[in-house]
């Protein structure tokens, strides 16, 4: 049985094929995300600590940390911040160092810059996994080096000099060959995390069959674990929850056993709470003065105003169980105890379904 | 490729790899439903039209056509009526006729009882599926002879004399000897839809595994349609749809391609309405006088009053697109067009997801 080991001071997270599904929180990450990158900027830790402690609440077992952040303002006081071997190992071990302030949950040192991958795996306590190698000649001499000093697991994701090829068993030869070269540096395979690269589905129909496939392969051939990013499936469509949510307990049948993704549900909004009053009042119905949001959210079946499991999280549960990774359904029935019973869900109700008669 | 063909007069629903999941619409069975019972022993086909009707509406590709009464009052008149032999054929003649009154989906005919099943395939039009032959030496006997003189496709449940073994590699076996039994007969691999019987997944951790590794056996040691109880793996436990959303798109990447199921959604029923509005009133909310039931569901976010797609629909539309079956999505973007602009479901929100960076 194959066993990554991420560890923290006082946590282990093991991904393997005989645990629950590692979630891997994705939310630590400026790029794309313009108000974080903003207080990143300006020094305030504050949400990238919200968004830590959000996470481990809605499940995650490692947290990404993600360095990307372009400092636009400073870069035009100061040329060297155009220059992101600058700024982020700087940031980087700042990120970790708040991150670990909050939470002892073990963390995933993400950046393209070789300095900031250094700078997090010093900063960081314990064993975190490194993100990442590629088969590029140039990424496998700077990466594997510092894999074999720190000791460290790593994200290998399958594209090389060539790019990304469409053709899987492409793909499959570069893992081979990273598994190969990480070999030669004394570093096993169980210590590597190969994402196959998922594309989305709307571009390429084969998407997902290609997903399965190499999974299947990179466990079966290659014994290593792997990941993905989760939510690139969905790209470009609509309701991509639904996407999502069929995509991650498919890929998990197939033996993936992690993936870098958001476990935690979009909160409802001022602008959807105040559309919805409006909807409501031009429907005749007279609120009482002084209701607060989060009352008013649950009431009318919004979700939440508050960080909580995405539905993605409960995808996720009833795959961990229906692979034989959760003992009994104990973390299934604890997630679906009914709210103010100590379950993380309030969906407690019996499907009420009959079994086949 | 296999293709099992199923037809009415004018429709062909096809159970194949190579096509989206076939959903075997469950409800029309008077087992465990008491109200329906009532009015079958009256002759009321009412609600069996209605739910025909909104299984279809619902995304049933075949109608399951149970017709297992249990006639209680007619019995302590005639006791002819304890003996489902006597009741059954009558009943499913009626049942089939009724259905086909308001629908022209294919249909499957389901009992227990030999007079019924040939009852039902008189009665049906086209070529439906007839369910079904187990590995009982009798059944085997009884059914076989059935299947070839009709030439109809059939399900058939991996169980023998010896009962439901727990043993997946005994339910492999007993599905090839039915396989070879209906050679025996003429009956050609590509007209037997397999049940490798689903155990819950409460009872048994293994019972998820056991299905995938069935499934993809069966598929490509026997090239054999499968089907299953979907809901069996989630009896007993809590949030039942949770379980079922995840399982389905499982059942499916390990190659399953018709399932019987319920395909619609429990409508928000009378009860839970009374209930939702003593909640607001003791929250201090006036409702307007006379707002009708559905209005105040909607608003509410409770779901529907009307018969509409269980969630599971959403797992099995997604989980066609990511084998392959859902050409560029279409069927997924029609699926998921906003209310009011001619899709299924009024989840035409973008989940607003970003993709990796």
């Amino acid at each position: 049985m194959t066993r990554t080991v991420v560890e923290s001071n006082s946590k282990t997270s093991i991904i393997g094929f005989d645990q629950p599904f590692s979630v891997i929180g994705e939310r630590i990450n400026p790029t794309g995300r313009k108000i974080l990158n903003e207080e990143l900027e300006r020094g305030d830790f504050s949400r990238v600590q919200a968004d830590a402690l959000a996470q481990v609440a809605a499940g995650a077992t490692i947290l990404d940390i993600n360095s990307g952040a372009v400092f636009s303002n400073k870069m035009a006081e100061d040329v060297r911040y155009a220059d992101n071997n600058f700024v982020e190992p700087t940031l980087m071990r700042q990120l970790v160092e708040k991150v670990q302030e909050v939470t002892d949950i073990p963390l995933c040192i993400d950046s393209s810059v070789p300095g900031a991958l250094e700078a997090g795996l010093e900063a960081a306590n314990g064993r975190p996994l490194l993100n990442s190698v590629t088969g590029e000649e140039e990424r496998l001499e700077l990466v594997l080096p510092l894999v074999k000093k720190y000791n460290v697991p790593v994200v290998a994701i399958s594209n090389d000099d060539t790019g990304i090829s469409e053709d899987p068993d492409v793909r499959f030869a570069v893992a081979k060959r990273i598994v190969e070269r990480a070999a030669d540096h004394g570093i096993p395979a169980h210590d590597i995390v190969v994402d196959p690269l998922v594309m989305p589905i709307g571009a390429m129909g084969t998407a997902g069959l290609q997903v399965f496939t190499l999974v299947r392969r990179l466990r079966e051939e290659l014994g290593v674990n792997t990941t993905c990013g989760a939510s690139n499936i969905s790209f470009g469509l609509p309701n991509r929850h639904g996407i999502n949510n069929a995509f991650l307990p498919m890929a998990m049948a197939a033996g993936m056993t992690s993936a870098i993704m958001n476990p935690v549900a979009l909160p409802v909004g001022p602008k959807k709470i105040a559309a919805k009053k409006e909807e409501i009042e031009a429907a005749g119905i007279i609120l009482p003065e002084g209701m607060d949001d989060e009352t008013f959210v649950k009431l009318f079946g919004m979700g939440s105003t508050l960080a909580r499991p995405g539905k993605e999280m409960e995808a996720i549960r009833a795959a961990n169980f229906l692979t034989n990774n959760d003992e009994g359904g104990a973390d299934w029935i604890k997630f679906n105890k009914p709210a103010g019973t100590g379950g993380a869900s309030g969906r407690g109700r019996r499907g009420g379904r009959r079994g086949r008669a």
